[in-house]
């Protein structure tokens, strides 16, 4: 995620980092490469004229149109969602923290280890979800037993969630009115819970494949088309504003790619380092305990 | 549902697999067929001239774009609600195996048997969506009689939680805090029950079926009638640029259909047996017992 | 609503019952008429040039596809959440059902009557969204009192659970634990209260009226004018796509309207019989008594 | 609100009331004076044609489309979500009463009083909504002195509601099994004071204002200009089109504005009027009270 | 938030505060000169005619409508998220007023500063989402030693909260029926909890920024390209329209900017000030205390 500070509107003209630009040069060099043989051959490929004009680009305007907008569109949801699913985690957390404090005392619940189990957690759903290695973030706060145990999981965020809930079970059992708060505590582990399926459904259900085809040959016959049909309108203007277009539109298309898959390490994904960061403090400053430094901002005003 | 890893961007050009393709391609001979018939002849049929511009496609244009925009949104839409139900299931699923692990001793229930009993509520309901025969996973999870019984009902996924709540409410029966326990076990039912309704309704009750007559006609019309419009415009450029925009068109009706029936069979429809096997993975895990394979991935990337 | 099998691409190019075709008819016969004014005429009327082309169509386009798509999605919308409602109701008169078999035993509460009490609300709600008679179901599910209580009463189905909710309170006085039992129970007839509620209000609240007018004469101008703009540019085919614009614009409007009042009785409504019949043998076959046959399937794959 | 029987297709072509044509002749007329001195003056003012064709205007209708669709879309969200909440206030106001009846024996509540007390609240509401006097309705409903004690506050419906939850807080205080009790009604005073705090934001927080100052102005802009650009063109026809172009934007506009409004007396806007009586009735229903008659229909099917 | 009340159509053409033209002055001066060059020069540049005509504007006007239909609607939903959560947080804390007073004798909590502690919560969320000072107003509702804590801590509105719950415990325990009081409370403490994460969500991450400098990118483009576009279509009117197009494209921009980041102090972010001063009144008044005066507007109808 790129948090940037707003710039001026002159200046935001020119920026390359977070324009996605470096990473479709390739593409853009290709198109300034068509348009320039449409261009100097005056729209004509060995010889024969491409009988195009502008007339048929607003056809297939139509479903360029309807494909970009809805995988943007379905995109962002995605990547919404997953936010908001990092905030009810963040939520939870501190709520299950808060409720423990206040509900069972010291000598019925060790406050710190159940904090760095909880802490833990989210570190292991945010490395199940990048598919990363979480051993360092485990040994950090767990028991080496403990370590082990959750290593040998498949589904590990829900491990241990599961052992929260034995603990929290223990703790309250015999207290008075411990029904109650065992109910309390339970909603949170819910909560923690619905998150990580919810986490695990964007992640394991891409949308549907045929649609990112289908936009990326229609973006890619629309552009390669385009010079031919500009060239007769509009000469020297062809490669500047073919290659614009292009821009606009395959730039679209992997900015759509990289928010769709919310958990992935692109620029744009959430920032998942930051925002487990930004739980663990939390939390521990809940508990009393002391803080780890905020995660740091990157080159480029990138966030990981 | 296609599960694949993203590709070059030159490569996802020329992806056969999960590009629709293969399902429409007699619609897009006939296209062709046409756009030649249009230009060897110069736009005339029976030597009539067909009097027919550019102008009159932006007219259908409005009407084409708002019925295909509809209905490919409400076919996601359908889409998207089914996965979360899905996701809803397996969540409602783990917490209530954890529950039950948590608040109830192994002498008041016996945790595998009632494992047992939820996948196959999973697989059930499943089978039902799908319209497929249950026998095989109710005779790998139940007894016997149990298999007898289930079988006989006509709302089997109901029946069965029906069971797992006279279940639960006979093993809390006199347990000291037990009406609190009954109702967080009882809410996670009604979660199990409230996806199973969300299911049969969008089963049951397609989109509207004009619409998909309206747009249907509407592309093919505009399909048809293309070429003869094209062709004083673009010449020789009239086939590839007819048959690449009713490539467009036919294959969005066609994704937007499949997607509009995601308990289907279809190669875009919902993976229900990997994400039942996953249910069962992921229960069977927190109890502690031995976990079957994941499903596997079929040709082309195939999740079924 | 329809509900018919898919069908070949080619034959749902024909289809006639479920096309709004028979209910537009007259409007596509006058849009004939007028086209053939305009192309015999030659775009004249009494002798004098009818002045337009195809520029001004785009103007109007955009009020046009405005008002057309904010019209069909509000419709949908509606159509959509009533759809959405009797899920609820079905997920709660279920949940219902299950919890008093598994909480209240049969000498605290007659499970037989108390179903026909829940099924007999399910028609009352039926009946007063549709405007038609209740006699008949109420006689076969009550008995003769309360089916002349009922029929004295203004809001029959909250009257109805009103009476549930009295029931239970009487049922579940004094048991042990009831208290909680009780919560569970009256958290499905609130359940079933705001569906109900939630069905008043989609009845009670159409669209704001003056979209329809303004949407309809947008339609019928674009409409009309059309031949007169199209004829100088395409001559013959004028009546042929003027009619064919006409067809798509006039059925989305019909369309709309029929989804738009999802508890009438058009070929497009919620099929609110079946779903009652559905809620009546789902409880029915929980409680383990006879079970009606389902809803039938009327001419044109038609369920009311 | 209009709530109008469906009329012909053809008499709702001239439909006056409900059309919003009454309340932006003005603004017709003088499009109708602009395309005069477009037409009659051949596109010249002071003899100096203006240089303006077709070309221009498909640019600013892009800005035009995004904005009417978007000030549409979020004025009809804002009208719905009012709707909604005072469908959540009818159906807790239902639930609280039976509730309370069921519940709460007469000696420890009195039913007709708090039924009172619900209703004044329900009135307090919609004066403090659409900035009326709630005089006449509060002493018709409670008794002078509580009249002036509510009469002295700022926020009466939530100091309604806090005497509402203080009453019932005393009349379940020792009851054997209050505490349940007292959780389920306390849950409805909350859904109440919800749609209260809804209700205050949607009545304080307009759409935000530059919103429709632009779009006020694209409207103008585009209508003003459009005989110039037209006259060339279709001639004789053009005060035909650019009026009624004007017409559908500035009635979609007006109506946008009316809508976006949901608590205001517009024609409209919601029917506050009548679902207070709605409410009222049916509370004094389910505590078998004489009802007073539904809110009479206006002059052109007005329910106000 | 400028609230300004409905002003006639034709003085809505010219209003000043409130149409986000004061800061787009520059921008719009230097479209006025590139108007003029292009029409001064009659298209060329250096000599050289820029060889542009409208084809290529509805080609750009693809992406240029998605990129800005997009962001317009991603501001305007985290515009209205944000006034929705601080709509929630006003009814929890309402409802957490009266809750207290309804369940809580006054020797079990001390009602006034309890509900001082509240507001200080308000406050402290607030200046955190500015980046403001809270300490005039900590100082005015806190005792020396609490400002002094509350200052020391990262996450101040957190902190608050798990006070407040602590005070509640403390006022609870040992009360008869107390379990499920605390219950209550608890729930609306988690209900300003969730209020606060969905705060931090929506001022910590920002519209992916990418999408920003796309359609910069694209309006100025679009913008700049424009009178050469134009100039030989429609001369002397050039400057009029191009002027004008950049005005609403600019301006759209700008209002989806201020709206997009709804906890700023741009004029049209959200009026943090006013709706803390509202929760303080109304809660107390709850308690009946003395009511500081509502917050003023502004100069040009601004509330802060």
């Amino acid at each position: 995620m790129i948090i940037r500070p707003p710039s001026n509107w002159f200046r935001m003209l020119l920026v390359w980092n977070g324009s996605v630009l470096p990473s479709i040069l390739p593409q853009l060099g290709l198109m300034l490469a068509i348009s320039l043989v449409a261009l100097l051959g005056d729209g004509r490929i060995f010889g024969e004229r491409v009988p195009l004009d502008t007339a048929p680009f607003p056809l297939l305007g139509i479903s360029l149109a309807i494909f970009l907008a809805f995988r943007n569109n379905a995109s962002y949801q995605r990547y919404l969602e997953a936010r908001q699913l990092w905030g009810h985690i963040l939520a939870a957390a501190r709520t299950l923290t808060s409720q423990t404090l206040a509900y069972l005392p010291p000598e019925r619940l060790d406050h710190a280890q159940f904090a760095r189990q909880l802490i833990a957690f989210v570190h292991l759903l945010r490395h199940q979800l990048r598919g990363s290695d979480a051993g360092a973030d485990l040994q950090r706060l767990l028991e080496p037993q403990a370590v082990a145990q959750a290593s040998a999981r498949n589904y590990r965020p829900i491990a241990a969630l599961n052992d929260m809930r034995r603990t929290l079970a223990g703790a309250t059992a015999g207290l008075p009115g411990g029904e109650q708060t065992v109910w309390m505590l339970d909603a949170q582990i819910n909560n923690l819970a619905d998150a990580v399926a919810g986490c695990e459904r964007i992640a394991g259900t891409p949308i549907p494949y045929p649609y990112g085809v289908l936009l990326h040959r229609t973006i890619y016959a629309y552009c390669f088309l385009l010079p031919f049909g500009l060239v007769h309108a509009i000469g020297a203007a062809t490669p500047l504003i073919a290659v614009f277009v292009a821009y606009t539109l395959v730039a679209l298309e992997a900015i759509a790619q990289e928010i769709g898959d919310p958990f992935g390490v692109a620029p744009n994904s959430l920032a998942l380092n930051a925002m487990s960061r930004t739980i663990e403090r939390s939390v521990l400053e809940l508990c009393g305990l002391a803080l780890p430094a905020e995660a740091p901002v990157g080159k480029g005003y990138q966030v990981s």
